[in-house]
C-alpha cells in the first residue's frame, strides 16, 4: 500500500495566485506562444508574468529574462524550453518559491532512450528532493472552467464554455482535450477541470483524480488513463470516490498487452493481462467504458447524482417501433421493464383516457393532443411508482413544449430520467438534446447509449448499497511457517513444500509423505491405507504429468514398490539432469467437481486471486474470475457467480450442490496468502482442488508456488 | 422455399405516374391532410388526385368523390379512412385498376384482437385474388428521393434531402424513418427510397428489400426488423444481394422472445432463440448491428463498394493518445495493424523527414507545417502497400487543408478509407464532417464506430470472396427408408427407431437390437459380444437415464439376464402407465470426446442444425453453433470455429486431434436429413455423438427424435 505518498493540495495549481510562463512569446506558431495567448485569452484573472531573456515585453506586459528575476514566487510555473534546458529552469522556479511547474517540453521518456529516461528521472528526483510538484514532462496542461485558467495550447479552449460538475484525467493531450473534454461539452456536459498530464514524473493521474474527488466542484470524474500508475493507490483514490458517491468513468487502454510471456503455471501466464484490470475496476466501482464518448455519455446521466435503487425502468414513447427498441436492447443489458403499480395505472388512465391500456413502454402516440400537460403527468405517475428505478421518456421528432414537459419533470424527479430523443424539435430550432443537456438534463441520442449509461447508474447504485467492510485475515493462519517454507525455497517449489505452504493458510491437503527409497515407500503407503498416488518429488519437474512421472490408485506392497521403481525411472528418462528429491507418496482424494485456485502477482494490482473451473474451463475456455487479495467472503461469492460455469457449483445431471462455503473460505484464505506473502510469490496454481458436496468441503491435490526471484 | 412468391415491379410504386389519396383534405391537423401536403411539397412532378366525397377541391386541385370516377387508372393510391371502409375503398381501387395501394389506416392486426386480424386476412386475400399489391395496413407510408415521391405524414420530409445511394426499410414509422432515414441524412448519408411497411399484409421487407438490391440507384440496404417474415425467401433475398455485391446492413428485434417453451429435446429449447436469427443472417452475409444509429455509421462506409481484402488497417494520426486507442479497440475487433512494406517506408520517409521511424500508425504531429501536401502523400503511399487493406486518418481540431486532402484522397484511392474525425475544423466552419460524408467520404465521430464499420467491410469482403457453393446430398442417403421410419411413428420416436433414422442418412451408430425378454437378451448379447448397455425400450420415457432404466458395461449370461429384469423393474417404477416395448441391448462404444448434434426445426428458418460439446458445454455453458439447413462441409467447419470449446476438437491435455472431417460429413448429412424430413421432425438429439481420433470417425451413442404433429 502506498497510503504514505503525500498528496498536495492542487487548488493553486488549477486556480494559481499567480502563473509565469517560461519560453513566453508573441510568435503563434511557437507553442509557448499559443499557451500564452490561451492563458491572456481564457479570462484568467491572476498574475502572468512572461519568462524569456530574449524578450522585455511579450503580449504588451513585462517579461522577466529568469523565473529567479519574479517579483513574487508564482505558484504555477509552465515551461516551455528545449529538452536540455528543463533541469535548470526547474532549479530557478525552485530557488524563486514556486509551488507548481508544469513541463511541456518532449525529449524525455516517451522518445524510448535510455538518456530520455534518464533525464526524466531526474525531474522525479528533482520533485521528492524539493517538495514542488511537477506535472508532465510531455503534455499538454490543464484547464480550469471553475476559476477560469487555461494553460495549454488547445484550440479547444478558444471559446471558453460554461463550467461543470464533471472532471476530466487523462494523460493524453489530443484525445483527453478533444475526444473528451470538447466533445462532452458540445454534448452538453459542462467541465469542472481537466489536466493532459504527460509522462507523470512526478503529478500522475491519481494525483489529479484525488483532487476532483475531494473538490467540491466536481461530482463525476472521467479518465482516459493509458496505463496505472499503482494499482493499490488507484483502490485507494475508488474507496475516496465512493465514500463520497462520485462516481469514476474511465478508459483503460492497453486491452492488447495481455501476458504474452511464458509462465510456468496457468495462474502466472495471466499476469498483467487485461482481465485483471477490468475485474480490479469493477471491485472497486470504477465504470469501464470502451471509448471516449461513451465517457461523457455515462458521466451525462451520473453528474444527476441520482442513484437507482434497482435496474425496474419505465418508458413513455411517442414511437411504437422505439419502445420496441428499447425494451429489447435493455433487455439484453440486464434491465427490466415490469408493470406499473395499481395506483400508477389508475393515475395513467386518467391521463390517457382513449389509450386503454397502460402498459410499460406507455405509448402516448397523439395523447398530447388536446392535453396540454399529458407527459408532465405521466412522467409524475410513474415517478412515484414504487415498481420503477428510473424512467426514459422516448421522443422522435416532437414539438417544443412536449420535450420541456419532460425535461422539467425530469429535473423534478427524485429517481433518474434519462430522455431518448432520437429525432430534433419540430417548431424551436434552439431546443437540442445539447440546449437541454446543458441545463443538467440527461438526453440521448441514440438508444444503445441511453441505456448503457442507464445500467452504468444501476450497477453505480448497486455498489453504493453493497457494504464495503474490509477482508478480514482468518485468526487461525499460521503466517510464520508459510514464510519459513517460502523463504527456504528457491524457484519452484516441489508439489509437497507448496502444500505445506497452504496447509499453514488452513488448505486440507491430501494426506502425503516423501520416500526416499523403495522401502520407505511401502512404510508410508502402509501408514496412509487405502489407494495411493506416487508422483516424483523434483523441482526440476515442475510438470509430473508430461514426464510420466505419477502413477495413480495404487495399493499393496508389492505395487507400491513397482510403482516407486516407475516413476523414478520415467523422471530420470523426462530429464536426465534433474535431481530427484524422491517420490511422493500420497493418498487419493475421493473423486469430486475439480476447481482451479490460483495467485498471480499483477504488475500493477499486485497479488490477484483467480479462480475458475478445472480442466477445460480453464485450458480452452479461458472462463476465469479475478480479485485483487485480499477477498471477503462476498467477494469470493461474487467472483464465483462470475465464471460462465457457475452452474456446476449448483450440481447439474443430478449431482449435489457444490461446497460453495468452504470453496469461499479458500478463496479468502488464499488472497490473505497473497496480501501477506505476495513478495515472496511470484505465481500459485492448486489445480486441482476436489471441492464435494455441500458441508463436506474441499482438497488439494496439487499445487505449485514459484518463487519470486530476490529482489 | 418460396421462389415461386411472385415478386412485381416495384418502380409504379415508388415513382408513380399518378398518384390518388383516399382521404383528402386541407386539414392539416388529419393524417390525410398532412399527407397530401408531403406529396404536394416534396417535388412530386407526376399527377395527383385527391379523392374525398365531401370535398369540391383540395389544395387547389380537383378532389374526386371516389377512385372509381379517376380519369385515369392510377399507379398508386394512398388510403386513410376509418378501419371499416378500407376494404370498400381496395375494391373500388381495383375496380379502376390501380397497381399500387398503401393503407395507412391502422385497427388491423395490430390491435391483437380476432376481428383485427379477420380484416387483415381480407386484405391479403384480396391482394392475392386481384393481384393489385398492397402496403400496410397501418403504416406510414415511403419516401422516393431519387425521383421525388413522399407519401407519408413524418416530418422528416419537410426539407428534401439530396438522394444518395443507400435504401432503408422498415416496419416501423417513426423508428425508420426519424431514427434511421432522417439520421442518417444528418450525418451526410444520402438516401435513394424508404419504406414504413407496418403490417406487412401483403407487401413486406422482403418486396422492398428485394426492389432496391436490383434497383440501380441502391447500393447498400439498412433495414429494421421487427420480424422476418420468410426465413427462406430472406436467405434468397441475401443471395441475390450477394450477386450483385450489395451490402444489406440490419437491426432485427426480438432478440429477447428466445424459446422460454419446454421442449423434450435440448436442441428443442432452441427454437426461436435468438441465436439462431444471429447465424442465420451471418449464413447470408447479412450484417447484424445492436442499434438504429450503427446501420447509418456502417452504411457509411459500405456505400464506397470499396471490398477490403483483409483486415489489415494502418492509420495516420496527429494525436499520439487517438492511435493508441484506435490499435487497442481495433484488435479487440480482430483488425490487425502491420507494418508497412520496404518501399512504403521509404516514400514515408521522404515524406515526413524528421519524424525518423514510420510506424503505423503514423503519427504525422506537426509534419504538416511548411508541408502543405504531406497528407496527400502519406495516405498515397499507404494506399499502395501490399500489406494494408483499409486506411484510417485520424484527425481532432485541424485545419480544412489537412482534412480536404484526406477526403480527397479517400475518394481516388481504390481501397476503403474511413476518415476518424473527432474534432471540428479550425479554420472553415463549412467544413464538418456532414459536409464530407455528403460528398460521399466515410466520415466518423467516435473510434468504435470508426472500427465497427472497418471490420463490417472486413467480414463483408471475406464473405463475397468466400465460395458460394450450394450444399449437395450425398449420393448414400436413403431417403425413403428415413421417411418410412418417420411415418410409422408418432410423438417420441425411441432411441433404436430414431437411430435407425439416422442411420438411412449414414450416420454409424452402435451395433443394437431390442429383446423383448431376458432369454433374448442373452441371445443378443452374445451375437454382439463384448460389454454391452441395456436400455429401456419406451416412447413415454424419453429419459432413460433420469428414470435409472439403463446398465452399462454388462457381460456374461447372468449378468445381462439380471440387467434385463433391473431395467424393466426401474422403468415400471418409474412410470406405471408406461409401454414397454422391450429393452435395448447396445454395445458399448469405446469412449472418446462427447460431441452434441441436433435439429430443430425454427418457425421463421425451418430447419436448422445445432452442433456442440457435449455435456456441460450444452448444458451449463450453451455453447452451441447454428446453421440453417443444408449446410455443405465448408459451412460446418466454420460451424465448429464457431465454438469457444473449439480446441477440444484439435485435441487438448495430451489427446489426439479429434476426426474433424467425419464429424462435418455428419453435419452435412444431418442438414439434409433436415431438408428432406424437415416436415416431419419438429426436434432431433444427438446426444452424445461420441468423437474418435482423426480417421477413426465417431459413433452415435444415443439419439431422440421428436415427430412434428401431423397439421
Amino acid at each position: 500500500m502506498s497510503a504514505s505518498v503525500s498528496v498536495p493540495d492542487l487548488k493553486p495549481f488549477f486556480a494559481p495566485a499567480s502563473v509565469a510562463l517560461v519560453g513566453s512569446t508573441d510568435d503563434l506558431t511557437r507553442f509557448a506562444g499559443r499557451v500564452l495567448m490561451r492563458i491572456m485569452n481564457f479570462g484568467y484573472k491572476g498574475k502572468v508574468f512572461p519568462v524569456n531573456p530574449r524578450f522585455k515585453e511579450v503580449r504588451g506586459i513585462k517579461c522577466y529574462p529568469s523565473v529567479r528575476d519574479l517579483p513574487e514566487a508564482p505558484d504555477h510555473v509552465g515551461i516551455v524550453v528545449p529538452t536540455e534546458r528543463v533541469m535548470g529552469i526547474l532549479e530557478d522556479c525552485a530557488a524563486r518559491g514556486a509551488r507548481f511547474a508544469t513541463i511541456y517540453s518532449g525529449g524525455f521518456a516517451e522518445t524510448g532512450t535510455a538518456e530520455g529516461r534518464a533525464m526524466q528521472a531526474a525531474i522525479t528526483a528533482f520533485a521528492r528532493k524539493t517538495g514542488m510538484r511537477v506535472m508532465g514532462p510531455n503534455c499538454n496542461g490543464m484547464v480550469n472552467f471553475i476559476d477560469g485558467f487555461a494553460m495549454t495550447t488547445s484550440a479547444t479552449v478558444a471559446k471558453r464554455q460554461p463550467a461543470g460538475n464533471v472532471g476530466v484525467v487523462a494523460q493524453s493531450g489530443g484525445a483527453g482535450q478533444v475526444n473528451v473534454m470538447w466533445r462532452a461539452q458540445e454534448a452538453g456536459v459542462g467541465i469542472s477541470y481537466e489536466v493532459s498530464c504527460g509522462n507523470s514524473a512526478d503529478l500522475n493521474i491519481l494525483d489529479f483524480m484525488q483532487f476532483m474527488i475531494d473538490d467540491a466542484a466536481t461530482d463525476v470524474i472521467m479518465v482516459l488513463a493509458e496505463h496505472i500508475p499503482d494499482g493499490a493507490r488507484l483502490l485507494e483514490v475508488a474507496q475516496r470516490a465512493a465514500a463520497r458517491a462520485k462516481p469514476i468513468v474511465m478508459v483503460k487502454l492497453g486491452r492488447t498487452e495481455a501476458g504474452s510471456h511464458a509462465a510456468a503455471s496457468h495462474t502466472g501466464a495471466m499476469a498483467g493481462a487485461d482481465e485483471i484490470c477490468d475485474a480490479a475496476l469493477r471491485q472497486c466501482g470504477i465504470i469501464r467504458v470502451d471509448d471516449c464518448n461513451e465517457l461523457y455519455e455515462t458521466a451525462m446521466l451520473l453528474r444527476t447524482r441520482r442513484w437507482p435503487r434497482g435496474a425496474r425502468v419505465a418508458a413513455t414513447t411517442i414511437s411504437g417501433g422505439n419502445g420496441v427498441l428499447l425494451v429489447d436492447l435493455g433487455a439484453s443489458l440486464g434491465l427490466t421493464f415490469p408493470a406499473y403499480g395499481a395506483q400508477t395505472q389508475a393515475q395513467l388512465a386518467t391521463v390517457l383516457p382513449k389509450h386503454g391500456t397502460t402498459c410499460n413502454p406507455t405509448d402516448v402516440t397523439n395523447a398530447a393532443i388536446g392535453n396540454p400537460d399529458m407527459f408532465k403527468r405521466c412522467i409524475e405517475a410513474i415517478a412515484a411508482d414504487q415498481n420503477i428505478d428510473v424512467i426514459v421518456p422516448i421522443f422522435t421528432l416532437s414539438v417544443a413544449s412536449d420535450v420541456r414537459q419532460a425535461a422539467e419533470a425530469a429535473k423534478s424527479a427524485d429517481k433518474p430520467v434519462a430522455i431518448l430523443w432520437t429525432g430534433a424539435c419540430n417548431d424551436d430550432p434552439a431546443l437540442t438534446a445539447r440546449s437541454l443537456a446543458l441545463e443538467g438534463v440527461a438526453v440521448y441520442r441514440n438508444t444503445l447509449s441511453c441505456l448503457k449509461a442507464v445500467r452504468a447508474a444501476v450497477r453505480y447504485g448497486e455498489f453504493l448499497r453493497r457494504p464495503h467492510t474490509a477482508s478480514t485475515r482468518p485468526t487461525d493462519i499460521d503466517v510464520a511457517a508459510a514464510r519459513v517454507q517460502l523463504q527456504a525455497a528457491t524457484g519452484t517449489l516441489t508439489e509437497r513444500v507448496s502444500k505445506a505452504v497452504l496447509a499453514a493458510y488452513g488448505f486440507p491437503v491430501t494426506g502425503e509423505a516423501m520416500a526416499r527409497n523403495a522401502d520407505e515407500a511401502v512404510r508410508i503407503a502402509a501408514d496412509l491405507g487405502g489407494e495411493l498416488a506416487l508422483k516424483i518429488e523434483s523441482a526440476d519437474i515442475p510438470h509430473k504429468t508430461e514426464a510420466g512421472a505419477i502413477r495413480l490408485r495404487v495399493s499393496g506392497d508389492a505395487a507400491v514398490r513397482k510403482a516407486y521403481d516407475e516413476v523414478i525411472a520415467a523422471a530420470s528418462a523426462y530429464k536426465k539432469a534433474a535431481r530427484l528429491d524422491g517420490v511422493l507418496v500420497q493418498q487419493m482424494a475421493p473423486p469430486g467437481l475439480e476447481f482451479m485456485l490460483g495467485l498471480v502477482c499483477d504488475p500493477v494490482f499486485g497479488p490477484v486471486v483467480v479462480a475458475g473451473l478445472g480442466g477445460i474451463h480453464v485450458e480452452v475456455l479461458r472462463d476465469l474470475a479475478y480479485r485483487v487479495a485480499p477477498v471477503d467472503h462476498a467477494g469470493a461469492h461474487a467472483m464465483l457467480r462470475e465464471l460462465r460455469g457457475c452452474k456446476m457449483l449448483e450440481g447439474v445431471r443430478g449431482a449435489a450442490p457444490r461446497d460453495i462455503d468452504a470453496l469461499c473460505d479458500l478463496i479468502v484464505r488464499l488472497s490473505w496468502l497473497g496480501h501477506d506473502c505476495g513478495d515472496q510469490i511470484a505465481e500459485l496454481d492448486i489445480n486441482p482442488l476436489v471441492l464435494y458436496a455441500q458441508g463436506e468441503g474441499a482438497r488439494v491435490v496439487d499445487a505449485l508456488i514459484v518463487r519470486r526471484p530476490p529482489g
